[in-house]
């Protein structure tokens, strides 16, 4: 690792612009902003995915190699990630910070604390619930309906324990309710500190949650509990944005890491637009497949940060092709050639919709040592098939070197002409929105409402947030609602249980199914086998 | 401010031992304490107060005074500080980081998310939480009862509706039981944290936490469940020291804030002890008055750590002395001199008790701006009819020029000879040790278990913790358990309602009466007054 302020300096930026953060994380000022606002933007590339087999497409592995090899063309690349959480790196999955040749340092610390923006997320979010109680506890002059709280507590854990509580037991501690905690991932203000541009914006949105109903069913706000500035004072550092970089040294701004099923799942807007300004290229990934992660990265991300990409990266696996083509996950190491045919429906179907977005799309073909041959080049021949550009990547194994083929093909994506728009218009009605994405993304026959959805929705339209963008929540697995619907599924309808409102991150999160916003832990969690080792370095997380 | 660096360099420190976080707080690295472990101690002062008014007594704002008034006297001095909790500052306290000429800075950081330390605490405290849950959940092979899990969650908020709560409701999210939030500083990771000596020995204490009984009625540990080594991992940088500066650029180390009933009150063992090889002074002090936090920093922290206190100076103030007196806190501006005559019953028992650990007292009669001359040359001649050295602080008006009469008794009490030694031996049985406390201490006449008490000391006597010293949870504002029975009550009787076992800590909690270790919110929380000012200061904090 180089010392982060040799980091900086490659993208121009200087010591007295860094917070640091120990010698290999910063946290950058946002005095630079008004130095660089008037440059013109780097070009855009959102690495997205095909859905996914259980183990993960290494879309954040790509996205990091990408930046790499971009760099090593002679192109100037910051990659802009989202934050891990720590509760599941020490639940089922182990760190987020890529693996092999292309990871984001220091990993340990990234995965772990970093720059405490998640806990200060979760300060502000359990600071704003107390606030709640501790009103009705004093007299309730707002008239809030103690049966219709939605603003739930908030912890960066996995703890499925804390799913469904009842708070306020015994004498003299407040009301008893019905109460719950998400993980803070899952936060509203995790996704407003994502979408919002300054302090100002982030003032605002917050003050603009829906944190529950009054007793003639009206919406109360942080704004009115009187929460929001102290709010703001501890979000203050969690809004700046965190610098760090890749095993090669590329700078990589790691910034936000909201949920992608109930939020948008993409690092923040802060962080993009700065390293548009402070870089040519700006390499950036979104949460999930294409169908959700690309989907509102485009409608939700791009559509409020008046962001405009330059091309997309599809990133695929062998492994998730034969998912998709049937095979179970003991068996995807095997090579199985039909299978592939199979599974390739579903990559064609990502294809053609992220090109439905007007922009050119670039397949990564992510390779792993268990691939044969004869799968790479079958896949490979099966995207050029379709006129789709298509690289191996081997940036695990051989860092930006894995990576110079896509880097190139990207660049020269990025060079064609394109026409990015979003799917659909700010103004349709809120279910006509939902219904363009189902039927032109999805593939969909239609969708069903739920009595509470269409009730929500009805609610929704009368407080005037009809021309808010919808939130998908939905499984990854599939373009369906059935998880297990793999491959390129069609004339299924989707069901919309709920519609919850995001009035301030400034969507409408649009349910499918139940939704779990806490995770458990699995039988053998990640921390029964993190610890620090012999020269004091944490083992067992990456 | 100075740059940290500039502050470090003083007690010679160089850059490569310091973390940075911001220009202005730094983690002091391990490495140096192999550096300076050969050097002698420098002196240890303990900074402790009479029973105080219910505004407090101005420990910690004479403990920062007089660490600048001893370095403008040619000492080397360092501070030695808690660290405030989130919570309580923005509920009813306001931060806790000195005021006027005396304070540390950069305050309103060290009063929110600091170095993120407590942060630190409740992810490792609520990771075991789950931990237990998820074991439970998972087919509960170390047969945990779940009516005997004595391990709650924690949370760094003032937050009473989750005092009492039960968790697990709803399908498939585990065992449905009592349980509880803790504010953070009340969890026995701070108390361990604050009393290891290094990141081995903390692990040896986390291990050794009794988190539950199983259905046999043993004790169920961390190290049961696995636990130990995330937590540790978790704890990493919260166990290294932080450096900050008061208000003259005097270097004060702030680490670790136990609650002071529950737990011993007391900084950190790891920053006491490389404070005393950095300086001539170490001015440190401890939670509540000197009933409370003297004895516990002389029976517990010293006695744990082998320290050797060179002098004590009991903070006095006309209003806490008035408040003993009888006079309601409405009235204390008001000067009453017969009210203090009869209020310094309860310094003057003070002052004997902290001779009887063998050691020179210093009185600090802390000065206010409604103090009447005549009230403070009543309270010096009252001080030194009992032969007791005493000067008037002024430290929050003047700064080190406020403190260097003090600072110069100190200095004279420190070289004067002195013969240190615990209250009570560690091998005496430990309802002694709670009865030698009452009488010889408090100067009550005996002590009263209730049934389960006298049970839990027979089960700590099993597990063979008899040499356990003790640590009394009892209302701060009177010798007794009563908190009306003001000025220097005797032949009372102390209640021992419960006595917990922090068998990681090292101590055995006796709880006198009932006590929350989650606190509420008032009706106006200072959250509400809490803001970012126009240049980005944090304004409503101090």
């Amino acid at each position: 690792m180089k010392p982060i302020a040799d980091i900086a300096k490659l993208v121009d930026i200087t010591e007295e612009d860094l917070e640091f953060y120990g010698k290999y994380k910063a946290k950058l000022s946002p005095d630079i902003w008004e130095k660089v606002k008037d440059r013109p933007d780097g070009k855009l590339i959102l690495v997205t995915a095909m859905n996914p087999n259980p183990a993960g497409a290494g879309k954040t592995l790509t996205t990091i190699g990408l930046s790499q090899a971009l760099n090593k063309l002679g192109k100037r690349t910051i990659a802009a990630l989202r934050e891990p959480s720590l509760g599941p790196c020490l639940g089922m999955k182990g760190g987020a910070t890529g693996s092999g040749n292309a990871q984001i340092l220091p990993a340990d610390e990234i995965n772990l604390h970093f720059t405490g923006d998640i806990h200060a997320i979760t300060s502000a979010h359990n600071l704003l619930a107390a606030m709640i109680d501790n009103h009705i506890y004093h007299g309730n002059k707002l008239r809030l309906n103690p049966k219709k709280i939605v603003w739930k507590r908030a912890m960066d854990m996995n703890d499925r324990s804390l799913r469904s509580i009842v708070i306020g037991l015994g004498d003299g501690n407040g009301q008893t309710r019905e109460d719950g905690f998400m993980i803070t991932t899952a936060s509203e203000i995790m996704a407003i500190l994502c979408l919002s541009e300054n302090m100002d914006d982030l003032r605002e949105r917050l003050g603009k949650i829906i944190i529950g109903y009054d007793l003639d069913d009206k919406p109360v706000t942080p704004a009115d509990i009187k929460a929001v500035d102290a709010m703001c004072v501890l979000l203050k550092d969690a809004l700046k944005p965190n610098l760090v970089q890749t095993t090669e040294g590329t700078p990589v701004i790691v910034h936000g890491g909201p949920f992608a099923n109930i939020a948008h799942g993409c690092s923040s807007v802060i962080g993009t637009r700065l390293a548009l300004k402070l870089a040519d290229f700006v390499v950036t990934e979104a949460g999930f497949g294409a169908d959700l992660g690309a989907e509102k990265f485009f409608d939700i991300k791009c559509r409020k940060a008046g962001l405009t990409p330059s091309a997309a990266v599809l990133v695929i696996t062998a492994r998730a092709l034969k998912y998709n083509g049937g095979i179970p996950v003991a068996q995807l190491h095997e090579e199985n050639l039909d299978a592939l045919r199979a599974g390739f429906a579903n990559v064609r179907r990502h294809i053609e919709n992220l090109r439905s977005f007007g922009i050119p799309v670039v397949v990564a073909l992510n390779s792993f040592a268990t691939d044969t041959e004869a799968e790479h080049n079958l896949v490979i021949s099966m995207c050029e098939e379709l006129g789709a550009e298509v690289a191996l990547s081997q940036v695990w194994a051989k860092g930006s070197d894995g990576g110079l083929d896509l880097a190139a093909k990207v660049v020269a994506a990025a060079d064609s002409p394109s026409s990015f728009d979003y799917l659909y218009d700010d103004q349709l009605p809120i279910r006509e929105k939902i219904e363009t994405i189902v039927k032109k993304l999805y593939r969909g026959s239609g969708v069903i409402f739920s009595k509470a959805a269409a009730q929500t929705l009805r609610k929704a339209e009368e407080m005037g947030l009809t021309h808010f963008p919808v939130c998908m929540a939905k499984t990854p697995y599939s373009f369906s609602d059935q998880p297990e619907q793999l491959g390129a599924p069609s004339d299924f309808t989707i069901h919309v249980s709920e519609i919850r409102i995001s009035a301030g991150a400034g969507f409408l999160v649009v349910l499918t199914g139940s939704l779990v916003t806490m995770p458990g832990l699995p039988k053998v969690p990640a921390a029964e086998s993190v610890a620090i080792g012999e020269g004091g370095q944490i083992i067992g997380l990456a």
